[in-house]
C-alpha cells in the first residue's frame, strides 16, 4: 500500500497547475456569461497548452496526446477542472473526450481517419445524443429514437436533448434503437451523423440554471428527421449501442469525479481565503467563527476521502478493467456528487452576497455542478445498482429498479 | 387552541390563488429570461388585480390597499409566493412593500405625500441602500457610508451592493452613519435620496446567480459621491437607522419565510406532479420508487411544521408586537429557509435533466433562493443569536458573535 | 388561528409541571438501573397524584379520570413525558393507556366491570400482544398467531415479542388470525388472555438496550401454547382486531410524540444548563462555542415546529376524528422521532464524558428512544404511507409497500 | 500509488479473521451482559491465540508480539474491532495497548521489567488516569490533579474519571500537575501508581450506557487522597505529561479509528443478511425495499472512503512520525466517527425491534460506540484544531478554541 504520487507524475502535475493559474484562470471572467465570449482567447491557450507538451492528456501520441494511464490522467483531471475552461483548454473536454475514446477502441480506420484525428487536434467539435426528452435518463434502455436500414443507409428518427455542444458540433454519435425486438440491452447502437446532413435539425440550446451556455458549454435539443446516413458510419457493430455507451461512461465517471475534486479544491481554497481576509468585526476575521471552522475541517476531510475512493476505481480499472471496477464507480458517482455540492453550498455561505454572485467561480460551479447528481446516471440509480450488486451476494436477486 | 383558517380569509385566500394562476402563472415564461421581457404584461396584470380589489394587501385603505392585518397577510404572501412574479402584480414586492412600511411608520406627512402616495399606487419605485461590498452584512452596524450635515443638507459618500429594483428606481433609501462616535446601534441614520441626485451613480447591475435581472429582480451596486439632498429627507430621527432598519426587517423575514413556504408548495406540486406522469418504464411511474416517496413524505412534514412555526410568529407580533417576537422570527428565518432549500433541491432532483433547465420555474427558485440562508442575516447570525437569548436564561451572557 | 393555551388548562400544566419536579424526577435515579428498585416509591407518588387531582387524565371521570379532551391530553403528555417515569405515576402509562382506551371504546359492560374498572384504578396491569418476532412489525397483517374457535374457547397458539410489561401483567390482549381466509385486513381479532391461564407462557423479559426493564419498562417474549379462554374473551368484534388496533395506534402516536417533546423539551433544558455551567476554561462557558449555540438554536426551532405540527393533528382528531387525520399522524410520527434523536444526541454531545454514564436520564433517552422511529410504525412505513395518499390525488394508485 | 495489500499481510488477516469467527464472536453472547461472565472463557482464547502466533500484534518480539509495523497493525485492528472482545483476545486492548506503548518508549528499564513485561504478556492489567469530572476533557491542559514532590515521593491528590478498567488494575499511570506555573503544556507529568497504594481509592464503576461493565469494558472513577508513590514511578521527564500523553492518543485514533471500520463491516454485514433474511412479506426480502438499499450503498461508500483516509494516515505516520500526520489523525478522528454512527443507526433500522435487544452486538455498538465521537477529543475539537492549522495557512492565527 502506498499513496504518494510518482515524482514524475508530480511534476506534470505542477506544470499542469502553473499552466491553469497563468493562462486558463484569467480567461474565466470574459466567460462568466458566456463561453462564446472567451472562445478566441481560449483557443490561443490550446496553442500554448500543445506547446507545453501538455494537450491531450488522455490520447496517445500518435493522435497527437500524452498517452498518460487511466490513473495518471485522473490526477490530471482534478487539476483542469479546477476551472470550467480547464479541459477545454487542455484538449480533453466532454463530450469530445468521450467520443474520442469510443472512436479510439470502436471505430474503423476509416471512422478514425475521418473524425478521430481532426478531434483529437482540435480542428473540429462533436456531440454525443443520448438523452431524449421523452425518456427517463434513469432507464437507457428505454427510448424512442430509432435507425431504420434502408439499402446502404441509416434512416434515424427520434428527439434527443442535453446533447452538449450540438449547436456547433461537426458530428454526432447518436443512439438509436435499430433491432427494437431484442433483449434491451441490445437494442441500440451508435451511428456517427455529420451535422449537415439532411434531417439533423438543432432545435434549440436549452436555457440551463441561467445560461444558454455556448459550443460545449451548451446544451441542445436535436431532431433526428427522416436523417440519412451510409451504413459504414455505424460505430462498432450493431446492438453495441449500450455497451459502447457503458465503456464511454464508465471511466467518464472517474473523470467526471476528478473534475469534482478539482472544484472542491478550488470552492475550498476561495472558503479559507474568504474566511482569512472578510473581517465580521475589526481586527476579526471571519474564519474565526467557529461553525466556519467545522465546515473546513469537515469539507477536507469529505474531499481528501473522497478522492481516495476516486484514486482506488481508477487504480482498479488500470488494473482490472471497467467491468470489474463497477461497483467502485457506482460508489464514487453519488459519494463524489454529494461532497461536491456540500462543499460548494459552504464556499457560497462563507462568501455572503459576493456568493450569490457571479463575480466568483462559484456560482456557476453552484448553477452547473447540481446536475452532477443527475447526468451519467442519477444518484438513485447508481445507489440502486451497488446495494443490488452487494445484495446478491446474500443470495437475494432484485431487479433493476429495486423491486 | 385553534388551527382553522377564519372563512372569510379562506375565501381571500381562494380568490388570490385564482388569480395567480389565471393572471400570473402564465406570464412566467415570458420572465423566465429577464422579467424585463414580461414587464408591460405585468404592469396590465397590476390593472386587473386592483379592478379584482386585491391590490396592496399590506397597506391601508387610504393608501389603495386592503387594510389586511399582519398574519391574514403572511397568508397572502404564501399565495403571491409561488410565483415570482406574485407579490409584484399584487403591488407588494420588495424593496418597494417594505419602504412602504417604513414611509408609513416613520415618513413625515411630506414625505408621506411625495413618496409613500405614489409608490403605494405603483407609479414609482424604489430601492434599499443598506449592505456595502466592503462589510460583511452579517454585522449591520459596521458601515462605512456616511452622511455629514453641511448646512440644510447631508453629503452622502459611499458605496452600496446589493440595492434591488436600483436601476429603475425613483428613490432610495439609504443608510448612513452619521454619529460615528456614539454607540454602534446609535449611529446610522436613514435618509431619502431621489435617484436623479447628482452623486447618486449606479455603477452596475451585479450579475446573480447567471442573472442580471431587471427592476426589483435585479440587484445594484451604487456610489454615494458626494449625494446632497435636503435634511428634510431624514426618514424618522438622526441615529434611528437601525432601529428603522429592524422594524423593517423583523416583519419582513415573516413575509420572506411565507413567500418561501408558498415556493416549497410550488416546488411539492411540480415534484408530485411529475412523480406521477413521467415513467421510468412503461405503466411504471416515477412515484413508485421509494425514495422519491420519501421525499415527497419528508417536504410534506417539513414544510407543513415550518409553516406553523411561521403562523405562530405572526400571530405573536400581532399579539404582542415585534420585539416580543424577536426569537421566533430569528427561528424562522433559519427553519424555513432551509426547508425551502431542501424541497427545492428534491423537486430539482425529481426533475432530472428538465430540472437543470429553465424549461420550470424551479432553476430560478435554486438559483435565486439559495440567497435565502444569506440576507436578512445569515443562518449563522440568526442562530447566534437566539441561542445567546436562551443561554441569557440560564445565566450566561454572550456578546454578540457568540464568544 | 389560534395558538394560545386556554387560561385552565395553562394552570393544570402548571400543576402538572410542579408535581413532577417535586414528586416524579427525584424518583429517578432510584428507576435508573431498573425501574424495580422505584416501584414502590412510584406507586406512594401515585396516590398523591389522585390525590391532586391529576390522576388518569385521559379517562372519564367515572373511572377516577380527569376526562380531559385530546388536545388537553396532548399537552398533558408533553409535561409527563420529560421523565420516564411520569406517565406510570399519572396512571396513563403505555401500555395500560391504550389497554384502558379499547376497553372502554370496545369492551362489554362485564369486560370493563372485570378489566376496564381495576386497570383505570391502577390496581392491576395489563399488556398487549401484537408484535411476532418472526414477522414483521412493518406489515402487522402478516402474523402467525392464530386462534381457533372449539366450543366456547378460543384457543390461541403463537408467539408474541415486544409485549410490553408481559412479566406482570394480570391480563393481555392479544391479536391473533381468526378468519385465515378472509381480506388481510379483517383475518385478525383481539381477544382478552388473563396471564395465569394455563398456555400462556412468559418466556422471558427481552434485553433492550442494556435493560431488562421491569414492569411496563420491560418487554416480554411470550408464547401462547393451546391456550384456551371463554368465547366471550373477544374484544369488538370477530376480525375486528386490525381496526381496533388502528383505533388504538392513531391517537397513541399523537401521545408519544408528545411524550418526545417532553423528553426533548428535558433534553434541551439539560443541554442549555450544561453549556451554561460547564467551563472549558477558567471564566469560559461552554456555551460560549458557537458551535453549541447552533445546535440549541435549531433544536429550539425543530422542537417548536414539530410540537404545532403534532397540536394540530391532535386538533384534527379532536374535530374530525382519528381516520380524517391519517395523513398529519403519519406526518409527526416520523417528524418528531426525527427531532428526538437530534435533540438528544446533541445533548449528549454537550455533556460530553457525562453524557454517557447513567448519572443523567440522558443515556436512557438515547437507548430507549432510539426505538422511536421503530415501534407503531417505522418511519419508512409512515413516509411511504404518506407519500402514497398524497400521489393518489395526483392520479397514481401505489400498493401498501410503495412499488 | 498503489493500494493492494501485500501477500503476506493479507494471509495474516484472514487467519487473524478466522480465529475471530472461530474463537471470539461464541464468547459474544456470554459477554453481552458484562464482560466478567466471559473473562474466562476468554482467557483461554488469549491462551489459543498466542498459540496461534497472533498475540500482541502491535508490541516487538522480545515482549512476546508480533512486532507489525504500524499500518500492518492498523488492518489487524480493523478485523480485531468487529467484536468488543477482539482486542482483548489478541492482547492489544485499551487501555492496557497505550500502556505498553509510552512504558516502552518512555519508561526505564527498571519500570519496563516491573510493568511493561508481565503487562505485555497479559498477566497484569492496568489502567489510565486522565480525565477528570470536574474539567472539560476537550481542553487536557486544564486539570486539577497534582502531585506534589515530597522527598523521594510524590503526593498525588485529586480525582479522576473514565479510568478504563480502573477496579481490576495493578497499576494506574495518572496525569498530574507538577509544576503549575509553567506553560500550560508543560504543567503535567504521568506517574506510574500501583493500585494498592494507600490513597488510590476506586469510587466506583461509572454505569456507562446501561452497564456498569467489567475488566477494561469498564470505567472508573478514582480519588487519589494523598497518594504517595516513589519519585522513580515518574515516566519520562517531570513536564512530559502532555507530550507523552499526545505520543499516546495520537497513533491510538488510528486504532479507534480501524476498529470502528472494524464495527462498521460487522454492523452493514448484519444489515445485508438482514435486508436478504427478513420477509416484509411473503417472498419479499426487506431488502427490496429502495430506501434500505439505498442504506446500504451509502454504507457502502462512506465505509471505504474512510478507511482509505486511515489508512492514508497511519501510512504517513509510518513515514513521517505522529506530528506530521497530526492534520490527518484529526481528520480520521471525526470523520470515522460520524460514518460509525451513521452504520450503526442504520444497520439497527433494517433490524426493526431486533435491533433494540441485545440479542445481536448492535445494540451494545450503539451505545458504547456513541462516545467515539467524545472521547480522545470530541469532534468540535479536533475540527477545530483542522480548521486553524488549515486557516494559518492564509495567514490567519487563531487561538485553540477558535477565536
Amino acid at each position: 500500500m502506498d499513496f504518494s504520487t510518482p515524482p514524475e507524475l508530480q511534476d506534470l502535475l505542477q506544470r499542469a497547475g502553473a499552466f491553469m493559474e497563468a493562462e486558463v484562470y484569467p480567461l474565466e471572467d470574459a466567460a462568466r456569461e458566456s463561453f462564446e465570449d472567451a472562445l478566441e482567447a481560449c483557443n490561443e491557450a490550446r496553442e500554448r497548452c500543445k506547446a507545453a507538451g501538455l494537450w491531450a492528456p488522455q490520447m496517445p501520441p500518435e493522435y497527437g496526446g500524452m498517452g498518460l494511464g487511466f490513473l495518471p490522467h485522473a490526477h490530471m483531471s482534478e487539476i483542469l477542472g479546477r476551472s470550467p475552461l480547464g479541459h477545454y483548454v487542455f484538449g480533453c473536454q466532454a463530450p469530445d473526450a468521450g467520443n474520442m475514446e469510443i472512436l479510439h477502441k470502436f471505430g474503423t480506420a476509416e471512422q478514425q481517419d475521418r473524425w478521430l484525428r481532426p478531434l483529437a487536434a482540435g480542428q473540429i467539435r462533436s456531440c454525443f445524443s443520448m438523452t431524449e426528452p421523452g425518456r427517463a435518463g434513469s432507464n437507457p434502455t428505454w427510448m424512442d429514437t430509432t435507425a431504420v436500414r434502408d439499402g446502404n443507409e441509416w434512416v434515424i428518427n427520434g428527439r434527443k436533448w442535453f446533447t452538449s455542444g450540438g449547436h456547433l458540433a461537426d458530428f454526432a454519435i447518436v443512439m438509436a434503437v435499430t433491432s427494437p425486438d431484442t433483449t434491451p440491452h441490445k437494442r441500440a447502437s451508435q451511428i456517427i451523423v455529420p451535422t449537415d446532413t439532411p434531417g439533423f435539425r438543432h432545435v434549440r440550446r436549452l436555457s440551463i440554471m441561467g445560461d444558454l451556455g455556448y459550443g460545449w458549454q451548451s446544451h441542445s435539443e436535436i431532431a433526428y428527421e427522416d436523417c440519412r446516413v451510409p451504413v459504414d458510419n455505424l460505430l462498432g457493430q450493431e446492438g453495441f449501442g449500450f455497451m459502447i455507451a457503458q465503456e464511454r461512461l464508465g471511466p467518464g465517471r472517474i473523470h467526471h469525479c476528478m473534475r469534482w475534486l478539482g472544484i472542491c479544491e478550488r470552492a475550498f481554497d476561495m472558503m479559507c481565503a474568504r474566511a482569512s481576509e472578510r473581517l465580521i468585526a475589526p481586527g476579526r476575521p471571519l474564519g474565526s467563527q467557529q461553525v466556519i471552522q467545522h465546515w473546513i475541517a469537515e469539507s477536507r476531510a469529505e474531499i481528501d476521502s473522497a478522492r481516495l475512493l476516486v484514486y482506488q476505481a481508477a487504480w482498479k480499472i488500470d488494473r482490472e478493467g471497467t467491468r470489474a471496477a463497477r461497483n467502485e464507480i457506482s460508489a464514487i458517482k453519488f459519494h463524489a456528487a454529494g461532497v461536491l455540492q456540500r462543499v460548494i453550498d459552504r464556499a457560497i455561505q462563507v462568501h455572503g452576497g459576493l456568493g450569490m454572485t457571479d463575480d466568483t467561480p462559484l456560482s456557476w460551479f453552484f448553477r452547473h455542478e447540481r446536475a452532477a447528481r443527475i447526468y451519467d446516471g442519477p444518484d438513485e440509480v447508481h445507489k440502486t445498482v451497488l446495494a443490488r450488486t452487494i445484495l446478491k451476494k446474500y443470495g437475494i436477486e432484485l431487479g433493476s429498479q429495486g423491486s
